[in-house]
Parts: structure tokens; sequence; C-alpha cells
């Protein structure tokens, strides 16, 4: 499988999505500095996989510090954070990354100093493990819903490239090659960033399975001739009443769906449902930069000198249009996600269907 | 406003639509090897422009051909058809310009040569003057369906571009901006070769209609947000039952209106009704080279090398989505459509409110 980050004779290596499909470039991180700059410059993107990417470069950073007992080893660690944290201000992922960390340092204390440098690698590969184990889950339990000969559709990219590995919307895929499932995929390119034609075409292609790009403009056309069976797609944030916020263009997928009869599936890790918001018209578009859509790459300019432009980032897919949710404690139907908010309530009546 | 083609001092004067909209460059045609290469090359295209180019092209070789008589002068007509022709095979508006010339030429064989010179210049500016008017009566019977403070989403271009003037989907938008109304524009890029982008986002400003460019992804968001009030969109080809063929993504748009109960509007000129056809899914659908959706210009690459690609170039619209199509005999229900198939028929009770 296609692996964006691993930690190899004690570097990080990082795959350089931002070249990607064109170069494919593994970069050896030798110090943190190195992981930031990956980080700033998107050769690594996707939330799980940005705090994977943290969480290396705190324990890559942790080899090198030299200190003079267990408070200076803790107080050098602390700029660390701080580039780490500065590399991408919106990153949840990085937070999260930093507090697990800082409460690790904190709870073997007495381990150390050398022993706690291992410790940490020992952390950092727990946090990719744990982000491949926890994906497929949801890979097992979405993989239930694609039959033999099934053509699915997804948009953007939730794949292996965005985690540390089997990807989200793409996990119940990968899952279901494991069980020797013949399907196909059909993907979106996904404009105006390209996410769907640069990376899930690709890693689908490194994966060996079967892959057909199109353009946003024709997944409509292929539903009207009976050629798409399902759709799968990842999401940004996801919140209590089951509405949907992914990237632009999924809920003109969604209507698509719905339009057709055809099962519209959201892939979302836990970390992806945000309880505290009732409902999708609360949570916050993104407006992104006019130069996005009018130069492909930046370079190739495709518009005229000064047209205004709309850039909305993500749309917000209302419940209603969601045939199910599947994260990894099961698939669920939208309205019954609030139930998960409570970590100990019961809710093994609620799942449809099982994990295969 | 925008003019694709004129007639102005003894030359064909082209605007060389393939730079647009990075220039703007107009050509000057002396001879009609040059209109005829304008053609092939597509600096010209749309099917009422590309008529109105062989005319002209037609006119201007004729104030060449040495002739003795009119028999000869006759058959030197002949080679400039046929390379005409030759430039674009399935265009049936070269057909179509041919066959009037030809007739034309033998209606007028007692002229004398010299007159009929003048005479065939003459045709050719009235074949671009019809088919500014032809647009104009569309515009004006579509005008009566934008209020003040709307906003019109459009795909692809059916603007001025495509025809003498004025174009079809945008002709109720250039009619009412006569009549003092305002509205603005959005216009989707419509991928993979970004004629909303290129040429829609570039006439409208040109003419100081108020337009914004979207990626296809994006219109489905601002339906849901209340953003857009109606859609105009052209065609390719209409049948009989209502059903409209145009540009792939067209049914999509024509989907996501019907979701949010938004009107659908097609303009269509009688040329591009197919009466002969019953319903919309026997019209053949082109596919296209893989290329034009991997590379963007055919230079800047976004896919894998390699990618399996599915671009189809039109879709099918069924009639159910579509509240009225407006032609320069009036705008119609789809289902009243048929009813124009025999020329002499009364319609008059079948049109949707009045010419404005």
């Amino acid at each position: 499988m296609v692996k964006t980050i691993d930690w190899v004779d004690g570097k990080v290596m990082m795959l350089d999505q931002s070249k990607l499909p064109i170069d494919v470039t593994y970069i050896e991180c030798t110090d943190y500095l190195r992981v930031a700059e990956g980080i700033r410059k998107l050769w690594i993107r996707g939330a799980p996989a940005i705090g994977i990417a943290a969480s290396m470069g705190i324990a890559l950073a942790a080899q090198q510090i030299r200190a003079e007992g267990i408070e200076d080893f803790t107080k050098k660690l602390e700029p660390v954070y701080k580039t780490l944290l500065e590399t991408r201000p919106t990153a949840v992922n990085i937070q999260w990354a930093v507090n697990r960390f800082r409460t690790f340092v904190e709870s073997n204390r007495d381990a150390g100093i050398q022993h706690l440098r291992e410790l940490l690698i020992g952390e950092a590969k727990k946090v990719l493990e744990e982000d491949i184990a926890l994906n497929r889950a949801i890979g097992l339990w979405g993989a239930q819903f694609i039959k033999d000969g099934d053509t699915i559709l997804t948009h953007c990219n939730a794949g292996s490239l965005a985690t540390g590995g089997y990807g989200t919307a793409t996990a119940p895929m990968r899952v279901a090659k494991e069980q020797g499932k013949k399907f196909s995929v059909i993907a979106d390119e996904t404009r105006p960033v390209l996410q769907g034609a640069r990376l899930t075409a690709w890693e689908l292609m490194e994966d060996g399975i079967p892959v057909t790009l199109i353009t946003d403009n024709t997944a409509g056309a292929l539903m009207q001739k009976g050629e798409i069976d399902l759709a799968i797609v990842g999401t940004d944030r996801t919140v209590r009443n089951g509405d949907v916020a992914n990237k632009i263009g999924t809920y003109t997928v969604a209507v698509l769906c719905k339009e057709h009869g055809i099962p519209f599936y959201v892939a979302a890790p836990l970390s992806s449902i945000d309880f505290s918001i009732p409902t999708g018209d609360l949570i916050p578009i993104e407006e992104r930069d006019a130069s996005e859509v009018t130069h492909i790459f930046g370079t190739c300019r495709i518009a005229p000198e000064g047209v205004r432009v709309r850039n909305l980032a993500f749309d917000v897919t209302p419940a209603r249009y969601v045939t199910a949710i599947i994260t990894e404690k099961g698939a669920f139907r939208p309205e019954d996600l609030k139930e998960l908010a409570e970590a100990d309530k019961d809710i093994s009546g609620l799942r449809i269907g099982a994990a295969q």
C-alpha cells in the first residue's frame, strides 16, 4: 500500500505529495525542521497524516536534543512544539499530537533521557499504527457495502495519502480488495485543486485498484447510464445531526445520488465528528483565493485577468442525503450519530450490518 | 458587443478564440484559405459562427476568382466549397452555407460576374445579420424570465463568440441589459475544455455584464445558499420530445435546479432542434480523447501517466427537468416542442409569456 510517511532507520521518510502525480519523490528528514518544512510546504497533507508527521517530528527532535536532566530536556522540546504548531495554525491534529507528546513526556519523566528518547520513537510509531488500525476498522465496517462487480464513485482524496494507510473513503475499497472482491472506482478530478486527479487516481493505480478518472461534470451522466452503484466520500467535519462538510462538489454528488437512488456513504473517523456543533449550517466554510480557480498549479492561467471568482473550499451535505456514516466503531444512520457523543453508551443496536 | 467575425473593407476579420482569454487577437483574412485555416484551427467555433465564416469565405473567394463567363466562375467555386467542407467534416453549418451559396449563385447566374461578386458579399453579410436577428429574437422571448436582481447560472459557452452576436443562452441576458435590468451571471468554468472560464467569462466582462466564475463543483453549494435564481444554457441538439443534449455537466445543473426549485431554461435556435429523433437516449454522445482531461491546454499535465479516463463530451437532460425551451419563435414547454415540427402550424397558443 502507498505510504505517505514512515519512520525508517532513525529518519522520517515523507512522500512529497506536492509533486504528484508528475514526480514520486520521498524526502528523507534527518531533523525535525525538515519535517516542519514538509508540513508547511504541503509535501504532506490530510489531517491524520499531518498528526503523524508532527508526532514523528517530535520524536526526531528528541533524538538530537542535548539536555542536562529531564527538566532541561522538557524545556528544549518547547520550541519544537512551537515550530510544528506554527506550520499550519488551523490543523487540529498538530495540536492533538503536541498535547499527546507533552503528556507522554510528563508520564515518563523518570525513565531516563536515553530511554525516553527510545520511548518517544515507539510512541510516534504507535501514532502511525493506531491510525492505520483505525482506518482499517472503517474499511471493515464499510466493505459490506461493496459487492462484486460494483463501480464506486469517490470525490477528492480521502485516501492513504491523507492518512497513515488505508485512507478513510478508500479504506472500504482496500479491505474489499483484501477480501477478493472485484470492483472498480471512478474518481472525480475535484476542481479546483484536483486532488482526485492528482492523488486518488495515483494512489489507487499504485495499489492495483482499477480506477477511471472523470471531470466533476461527468458523474451525473454516468449515474444516468446506470454505471455507478454507490458513492463513498470522506469528510472534513461531520456534526451532531449527521450533516457532512467535505470538499466542494460533495453536495452535488449527494444530490445526484439521491436523484438516481444510489447510496451515498461518508467515511468519518470519530475524530472528524464535531458533536459540539448541532447542524451543518453552523460550520464555517472557508473561501479561498481566486487563483486556485483561475490558474492550474499556480502557473497555467485559464480565465480572464481580473475576473471575479467564488471559491468555496467546502460544502455541507445535509444528513437526509447520507445513507450511512462509516466510523471505526461501525456504520450508522446519520440520525443515530449523536448517540456516539457519549463514549460509554451502548451503540451496538444502532450499527448497520456487521464488520466483514 | 463582442464580435467574433465581421466583414470589414473587403476582408474577413476573425477573433482568434483559441488564444482567449490570454490574448485578444483579430486575424485579418484576405483570402478564403485563411478563413478555412481559421475554421480548421478553431480560431472560430460554435455552429452558427462557423456557418457565417464559411459564407464569408465563399464571398471572399468570389472576389478573387478570374473566370471567363459564369460557367467557369461556378466551376472555380467548387474547390472553394470543397476546402471549406473539409475543414470540419461534421459541422452541418458549413454544409448549410455551401448549399445556400450554390443555390444563390445559380439563381443569379445572369447578373454578370462583377455584379454577382457584389451580390455574394451582400449575401454573406445577410447570413451574419440573420443570425444576429435570430439570436436577438431568442433574447426578446427569454428576457421575460430575468427579473431585476436575479443571478443567472450558465454552463459552457453559448455566447456571442459562438454566433454572429448576442449568443443563444446569453441573448436573454444581453436583451435584459438593453432593457435596463440589473442582474448578474455565474459562469461554470466547464471542464474539461473550460469554455465557461475562457470564453463566457471573457465575453460577458467585455460587454459589461457582471460575471462571477466558479468551478463546476460550486453551483450546488450556491443554489443551497439561495444565491442562484435561474439557469439558462444552450444546446447542441434538442430532440422532438424536448430532451436536450448539451455540454457535459448540463444534466447535473438541471438536476440541481430541480432539487432547489430553480427554473432551468434552454436557449435553442430552431436549427438546433432535430425533430427526426424522438427521444434523447437516441442522440449519439461523442467520447473524446483522454488528454482533454489529463492535460490543460495540451501541456499542463494534472493526472498520472496512463490513467484510464471517461471523457463524455455531452450529456442529455430529459425534458422533465426543462422549464422552457426558448426559440426565436417563442418560449415553449418542452412537451409542446413537437408542434413546431410543422412550419405552418399555429403555435401562438403554446407560447409561454410574451416577447419583451
